[in-house]
C-alpha cells in the first residue's frame, strides 16, 4: 500500500520521529513523508512511533492508500524531495 | 473530490497560506488542510496560492483523491483538527 504521514510534533521528538519515519518512507517536504509500504511494515512503524510519541502533545496522521489509481499530487513551487519522490 | 493540502513555505508568507487555504478546506495540523471540494475551487485555489508563494522557496503539495473508497486516515497520539476533520 502507499502511505503518507504528516507529523506534528514537540521539537524535542522530530529528530528521533523523523529518522524512524525515514527507514521506511520517502522524504517529500518538512513535515512529511509518503512511499510504499507493506502492511507488515506499515504495523511495526506505527508501533515504533507510539513507543516515541507523547499522546498528549504530539500528532501523526497516516493516510493509507490500498492503490494509488485515484491519486494526483500535484506540486505547486519547489519540489523539496529528491526527484521520484513524488508520484 | 477530496484534498490533502501540506504546505512548506517561507514563515514570511505562512499566515497568508494558512488563511487562503482555510477559505477552502479544513485545518486538520500543523501545515496541513483537507477537505472535499470542487474542481472550480479547486483551480481557484491554486491559482491564489501561486499568486502568495514564492516558487523558488516555498512548496506546497496537493493529494488529490478523485474517491476516498480507498483512503484510509489514522491519528498517532492527538488529533489537532476539530472533530469531523479527519475522515
Amino acid at each position: 500500500m502507499f502511505v503518507v504521514l504528516v507529523y506534528d510534533v514537540n521539537q524535542k521528538r522530530v529528530n528521533k520521529v523523523l529518522k524512524k519515519c525515514r527507514q521506511y518512507l520517502n522524504w517529500v517536504q518538512n513535515s512529511v513523508l509518503q512511499g510504499e509500504i507493506s502492511e507488515a511494515n506499515l504495523t511495526k512503524l506505527k508501533m515504533e512511533l507510539e513507543r516515541i510519541i507523547n499522546k498528549e502533545e504530539d500528532s501523526i496522521i497516516l493516510y493509507n492508500l490500498r492503490t494509488t489509481k485515484y491519486f494526483f499530487p500535484e506540486i505547486l513551487g519547489l519540489q523539496k524531495g529528491g526527484e521520484g519522490n513524488i508520484l
